[in-house]
């Protein structure tokens, strides 16, 4: 069986290794603080000092860390995976970030016959616990299909979305998909709100035609019950919705509902809002109305 | 059996009322072009030659037609349906009109011991020909039970909303969500083209998590087919979301995302394709873009 490294052991990282774990994988851990390391060699994991001693224990590499920077840092800085990885062996980056800076890092690896897939997720930390993340993957497909049982070990939907780089951009237009239909709940439940109608009602009414959207069915109500607790929290979209914009000023493309819902996002940070769940969106389009 | 009158026949009304014949309702149709009734008669319906008349042969009147006017009209007008409405009867208004104006016109009748349900539907001519309507009712439960029998001809689901004007008001509520996703999925399809991504395999990694919704699964194919043949009209969506911001403006509501998705429609409109489906919407967040 192929060993794994295993590269950022965050809220999403370390259920995910794991669950790894769980399957039967080898896995060789590193995380900035190295404390994090502990829970994955309790589980009977390995530790490595730095990304590349992970590299040099490995055949599959995977990486989830938090921004473009940091990916950039851990595959390519100066203790990177690329200073220890064999030739042969796979990157996997879980990451959320820049499409284009994915496919300069895949384009670097190469030359030092070293594979790359992106492979971000979606599903939050609950995905990760369960093992039931959405895995949208950038790469060759028979190195997807190399990869396969691992991925398989952390998430239930795995889709080949195209070359390096598409998986991201298949994650940032889930990104798009998400807070911009969280922006049409979050205009009805206040529309029905002021107009004196019953959310619930509303809800119940509407959600199974052409209306319909997941964030209807799971937001709706917590908007209604004012439970803002964080199932994807707002400064972590926050990221996701800058890298969006990244991307699109690099292909000119204009966003306007997209940068709306970023711009309303920034009144729930300026409100001391961040760490709340995206359902706290509609106190932003509250605070557009008088009292 | 109670005698069904029957006020227009649209595209939507027409099919209406052969579900009610069928069901086994006497149904006496009026309509402004009369040779329209012909179909009606043919079935086994009678005609009226006025709302008036219609309001004095029923038990139930029930009204569809374009907008806020014309139902005042056929209500409230010189030979509009209170002329002639027996005390006790039901007038079920099951156009997309004003939610205050219904307030009106419920109250006015109510005077004359008239009762009124507001009951606009959603589900289009497909749902009106398979009797498969989505119908959201305001008013009275006890009126709304007596009438069950002719709207369970007509729609599958049926959903108390609350009073007079609420029925109306939840219908508004699903335009903002059905226009603002149908953005939310126009933004998404094109970032995906832009970026050299298949639309399909972004719809295909997307659909199934939280960025899911009925706008997604069904329009964004038709997008990236440009087939922008209706299912729901841009015209028509347009007569609705001016509804929409009519009402937002009487409860001081500002809808920032509806109102930027009716303007790029206006650009659908200026462009000659009122007459397309609501997914062209897609067209006029292209043209904001460089070929």
């Amino acid at each position: 069986m192929e060993k794994v490294g295993f590269i950022g052991l965050g809220i999403m990282g370390e259920p995910m290794a794991l669950n790894l774990l769980k399957a039967g994988f080898n896995v060789i851990a590193y995380n900035r603080t190295e404390a994090k390391a502990d829970v994955i060699i309790e589980a009977g994991g390995e530790n490595g000092r730095t990304p590349k001693e992970v590299a040099e224990k490995s055949d599959i590499i995977i990486t989830i860390v938090s921004d473009t920077p940091d990916v950039h840092d851990v595959i390519l800085g100066e203790n990177g995976v690329i200073k220890g990885a064999k030739k042969g062996s796979v990157v996997i980056d879980m990451s959320t970030i820049s499409p284009s800076v994915t496919k300069d890092i895949a384009a670097k690896l190469k030359m030092e016959n070293i594979e790359m897939l992106d492979a971000p997720v979606s599903g939050g930390d609950v995905g990760a616990i369960n093992g039931t993340l959405s895995i949208m993957v950038g790469g060759n497909s028979e190195i997807l299909e190399r990869c396969k049982p691992i991925l398989e070990a952390m998430g239930k939907t795995i889709t080949h979305c195209g070359t390096n780089g598409m998986g991201q951009t298949t994650k940032l237009c889930n990104q798009i998909l998400v807070s911009v239909t969280n922006m049409a709940v979050s205009e009805a439940v206040l529309f029905a709100q002021k107009s004196g109608l019953d959310g619930g009602k509303m809800v119940e009414a509407t959600k199974g035609g052409a209306a319909g959207s997941w964030q209807l069915s799971n937001l709706a109500p917590k908007m209604i019950d004012e439970d803002f607790a964080p199932g994807f929290m707002i400064d972590l979209q926050q990221k996701d919705l800058r890298l969006v914009l990244e991307a699109a000023e690099e292909i000119h493309l204009p966003l306007p509902a997209l940068s709306y819902v970023h711009q309303l996002y920034k009144s729930n940070q300026a409100n001391g809002e961040g760490k709340e769940g995206t359902q706290a969106l509609y106190k932003s389009v509250k605070r557009l109305t008088p009292k």
